[in-house]
C-alpha cells in the first residue's frame, strides 16, 4: 500500500532543508568540474541524454533527494498509475496517457476498465486513424489539414508539427500541410482559412467534452465557409472526441476517432489528438515512431535509482529549487528553432498540471507547488530576455535542450564555423556563464554566476527522439506531482472563468463590478 | 537638477512598505465594485484606456506612489531623455527611441549631437525608406521581404507585422508577404528560404554594430542561396544598420538605411529596423500612422499626475507589486490572436531594460528590479497556464489587454452571440475570476481569488493604437527604471557568453569544463 504525505511532513524534506541551512550555497567557480560534467548525466530513451553538472547539488543533496523519491514512493505510484488506479482523485478517474503508446505491451497490468481491456481500446483508434490517414493520401483528395482545438487539442500536437517539418521535408516524409485554430477570436480562424483551397482541406475537429466554447464556435465559423464554397462540410471535418460527446457517432463529420476521460488534455499528444493530424501531415509511421519514442521513456522512467531515471532526478531537482532554494520560475530553452512552440507546450503541461493549492485529498496546502514556466529558442533568447537571467536581482533556474545536428543539415560555414556549430558553441557556452558568471572591475560587466541549468541533449532531433524528450517531461510533472502531494490530473482552476464568461453572455451575471467590465468592452 | 536615489532610500518607499504592513490585505470581494470600474481609468492615446481598477491599490496606496513618482522625479527624467541628456550611463549614450517618432515635432529641445540635428537625421531616414518601399511596390519586381535579424531587430518587427496582417488584409494595404529569419540554427533559414521565390523576395539585413554572429552567418547563407539561384545578391538585399558598422556605405546592397547608438535595439521598432519591412508589407503610410500612435503615447507620458498617465500608473503599480507586494513576474494576456508574438517583444523589451543588479552607477543593489514577464493570448491561456494563476501557490499580476472590435470583421454568431463577444465575455469574466474569487465546499473548486489585473482596451488594433500600446510599454519600462535608479538602456549581460561561444569557436577556452561541455554536444 501507497502512502500519500504531504511534502514539508517527510523527514527527508526537513533534512534537505536542514542540509542547505547547513552548507551554504554552493559555487560552481569550484564545483564545475570536467569531471563533473562527466559524471554528473544520465542515459535517457532514444540516445538522449539528461546533464545535470550545472544544478546546484552535490552528493550529499542527491542523497537526500534519493531518500525523498523513496519516502514519496515516486516510482510506486508511478506503476499504481499505470496499473489503472485511480490516481486523479478529484475526478475519480485513472491516468492513462502512458498507456496510448503501449501498443500492445503495456508497462503496467492490463487495465479493464467496465469491461473493456483499455489498453486494447486505444491500439485500435490508433489502428484506425492510422488506416484513416493512409486512405486520404492514396485518394489524394486532400493537401491540407487543418487542427480545429484549444489547449491541449492545439499546443502540444502544434508544437509536435512544428518540431518535425523539418525532419519531414528533409526524409521525403511530408504527406500534408498542416494549420491550426485555436482561439475564439475570430481574427484567428479568418486568417487561417483565408491562405487555404477549401476544396482541398480536411478538418480535424477535437473536443473531448464536445461542448468546448471556442471549438464549437470555430466548428460553425469553418461549416458557414465550406458551405458558402459550395462543399458539404461532412465531407471535409473528421472528429476527434469521447464516445459519451455529442460529437461521437455522428453523420456529420467524415469519420470519428475516440479517446476517454483517462487523457488528460494536455496528455493527449499521444492520442487521436495529435494522432490523426500528425499521420496525416507525416505518415502513420511518423507517429508509431514518435509513440515509440515516448513509451521507452515511459519504461525508463520505472527505474527506482534517480541516478538512472532522468524524469525523477529532474523532477526531484525541480521541487529542490521551488521548495528549498525558493525560486519560483523555470525557463525552458531549446537550441533548436524547431521546438519554437515547445515551451509553450509545456507551460500548459506543467503549470496546469501542478499549480495547485491543494493536496490529492483536497487539503490547504502552505508550500510551493508548480513554478511559472517560460522560454523560447535560443539563441533568439540570448538577445532577449538572457540579460535578466544573468544579470537580474533574482536567480531563474534554466532547462536547456539542444542537439548535435540540425534536421535540415542545409548549412553554411562562416568564419571556419557551421551555424549549427555556432548553435552549439553558444549552448555550451551560456551554461558555464549563468554557473560560473565572471568578476569585472566594471560592476555593469560583472556576472554573479550561480545560475543553474540541466540540459538534455541528443544526436538530432526525430520522431522517436521528439516522443522521447516529451514523454520525459510529462513524466517528470507527474513525478513532481507524486513529490508535492497534488493530483496532476485534474484542472478545476479553468472553471470559474468559462462558468462567469456564460453569465456576462446570458446578460445575468449578479455582479456589477463584471457588468460595468462587459460595457467597457462594447458587450 | 535632478536627483539619483535608489528606491529603498526614498521616504515614499518606506511609507509604502509602512502603509501596506499597517493595512493588510486588499480584499476585491469588497473593493472591487462598479463605481471603482468606472472611476479607476485612465484615457491613453489613440481612444485606449488603461483600467486599473483590479489592481490592490487603495487611495492611500496611490497617494503614495504619486509622491514616489514626484521623490524619484520620474517626468523630470523622461524630460531630460528627450532634451537628449546621457541618460544611458553606462555605454554613456542618449536614449533617443522617442525622438524617431517626433516627425518634426520633438517632444523636448532640439537634439544636437556632434554638429548634427539627430531629429533631423532620424525624419530624412525616414522618408528615405519610405521612398525606398514606395518604389519597390511601383517597380513589382518583388512580393515578397524577408527580415535578417535577431532580438530587438527581429522580435519587435515580428509582432508588429503579425499584429497587422488582418487589419491590412481587410483594408486592403497588404503589399508584400513578409518572413523572418533570426536564430543561428541553420534550419530557421533554410526553412524559411524554402518557402520562397528568391528571385521575387527582398531581404532586409539587420544588424546596429553590422557585427552579430547569427545575422552575419545567416546573410552568407542567404547569400549562398541568391547566387545557387543565378541570382546577384546585391540586388536582393538591404542594409538596416548604423553609418559606423562594415554593413554601411556598402555597394554589396542595394540600398542602406541607418539608425544610431542611440537607438536601443529593443526599443528600435520605430527606426529602419521595424520600418523597412513594415512600409514593404504595408505600405509607407502604415508605418507613419503607427509612429503617429506612438508619438501620442509619449506625449501623453508628459503628464505629472499619475491619475492622468497611463504608462506612468502602470509603472508605478508594477514596483508597487514587486517591491511591496514581492511578485516576482507579470504575465501578458492580448485577448487578440493578432498579437500572438506581442508578448514575447514586451518579454524582450522589460527583462533586458530592467533585469538589472546594479545601480545607474553601479553600485550593487539589494532590492528586485524587472520581473520575468510571459504571456500568450486569451482564450488560449484560458486553457493552458490560467489554471496556476487562478489556483497556484503563489500569485501573479495580470496585465490584459483587449479591443471591442475583432480586425477582419468575418465573424459567426453561436447560441446567441459572435465570436468576438465571445472574446470579450471571457476577458471581462476572467479579470473578475481572479479579483474576487469564489468559495466552494469542495476545495478543488475553491479559489481564493485576490489575482490582481489591468486591462488595456480600445476600440481596434490599427496602426495607430498598436503604436500607442507599443510606446506605453516603452515608457511603462523606462519610468520603471528611474523608479529603480536603474540604466535601462544597456544590456552588458549579453557579453559574457558571446565572449565564451567565440573562445569555444576558437578551440581554446580555458575552463575544462566548458572543454567537456562542448565535447558533449559534438563540437
Amino acid at each position: 500500500m501507497a502512502t500519500f504525505t504531504d511534502l514539508d511532513k517527510t523527514e527527508s524534506f526537513k533534512a534537505l532543508v536542514a542540509l542547505k541551512k547547513a552548507s551554504g550555497s554552493f559555487d560552481f567557480r569550484y564545483a564545475l568540474t570536467a569531471e563533473r560534467v562527466k559524471a554528473y548525466r544520465i542515459p535517457m530513451a532514444e540516445g538522449l541524454t539528461y546533464s545535470f553538472a550545472a544544478k546546484a547539488v552535490s552528493d550529499e543533496t542527491l542523497a537526500l533527494l534519493q531518500k525523498l523519491a523513496d519516502e514519496q514512493q515516486a516510482v510506486q505510484k508511478y506503476k499504481m498509475l499505470l496499473d489503472g488506479e485511480v490516481m486523479n482523485t478529484g475526478e475519480k478517474r485513472l491516468v492513462l496517457h502512458q498507456l496510448l503508446r503501449a501498443c500492445g505491451s503495456p508497462l503496467g497490468k492490463a487495465v479493464v476498465h467496465e469491461g473493456r481491456n483499455i489498453g486494447d481500446f486505444y491500439a485500435a483508434e490508433l489502428d484506425r486513424f492510422c488506416a484513416f490517414a493512409d486512405r486520404v493520401h492514396a485518394e489524394k483528395r486532400f493537401d491540407s489539414v487543418v487542427q480545429i482545438g484549444i489547449g491541449g487539442s492545439d499546443l502540444g500536437p502544434r508544437a509536435l508539427y512544428l518540431a518535425l517539418e523539418n525532419w519531414a521535408d528533409k526524409s521525403g516524409e511530408r504527406r500534408m500541410k498542416a494549420s491550426f485554430i485555436s482561439n475564439v477570436d475570430p481574427d484567428d480562424g479568418a486568417q487561417v482559412l483565408s491562405k487555404l483551397d477549401l476544396a482541398r482541406t480536411v478538418f480535424v475537429l477535437v473536443s473531448k467534452s464536445g461542448t468546448t466554447q471556442e471549438t464549437l464556435a470555430n466548428e460553425l465559423f469553418v461549416k458557414a465557409k465550406l458551405r458558402a464554397a459550395g462543399l458539404n462540410p461532412a465531407e471535409h471535418i473528421v472528429a476527434v472526441t469521447s464516445e459519451t460527446s455529442p460529437l461521437a457517432h455522428n453523420p456529420a463529420y467524415l469519420d470519428s476517432f475516440y479517446f476517454d476521460d483517462f487523457i488528460g488534455g494536455r496528455y493527449s499528444s499521444s492520442s487521436a489528438v495529435g494522432g490523426v493530424v500528425l499521420s496525416l501531415a507525416y505518415g502513420p509511421k511518423t507517429f508509431r515512431d514518435f509513440l515509440s519514442g515516448a513509451h521507452a521513456a515511459d519504461a525508463s522512467a520505472l527505474k527506482t535509482d534517480i541516478r538512472k531515471n532522468a524524469s525523477l532526478m529532474d523532477a526531484l531537482i525541480g521541487v529542490y529549487e521551488r521548495n528549498v532554494l525558493g525560486f519560483p520560475y523555470t525557463a525552458v530553452l531549446p537550441y533548436s528553432q524547431a521546438l519554437s512552440r515547445f515551451p509553450a507546450h509545456l507551460q500548459q503541461l506543467d503549470m496546469e498540471s501542478n499549480g495547485k493549492h491543494v493536496n490529492r485529498d483536497g487539503s490547504r496546502l502552505f508550500y510551493s507547488t508548480g513554478p511559472v514556466i517560460f522560454g523560447e529558442p535560443g539563441t533568439n533568447g540570448q538577445h532577449s530576455f538572457f540579460q535578466l537571467l544573468h544579470q537580474g536581482s533574482d536567480i531563474v533556474p534554466l532547462q536547456f535542450v539542444g542537439f548535435a545536428e540540425s534536421q535540415r543539415k542545409d548549412d553554411v560555414e562562416v568564419d571556419g564555423s557551421s551555424s549549427q556549430t555556432k548553435l552549439k558553441a553558444n549552448l555550451a557556452a551560456q551554461i558555464v556563464a549563468f554557473a560560473k558568471g565572471k568578476e569585472d572591475e566594471n560592476p555593469n560587466k560583472n556576472f554573479l554566476g550561480g545560475r543553474p541549468s540541466s540540459l538534455i541533449y541528443g544526436k538530432g532531433l526525430t520522431p522517436s527522439s521528439l516522443g522521447a524528450l516529451l514523454a520525459h517531461f510529462e513524466n517528470k510533472v507527474m513525478f513532481q506531482g507524486f513529490l508535492w502531494n497534488i493530483n496532476s490530473f485534474d484542472q478545476e482552476g479553468v472553471q470559474l472563468g468559462k462558468v462567469l464568461a456564460k453569465k456576462v453572455l446570458e446578460g445575468e451575471t449578479g455582479d456589477p463590478a463584471l457588468d460595468e467590465y462587459a460595457k467597457m468592452l462594447e458587450i
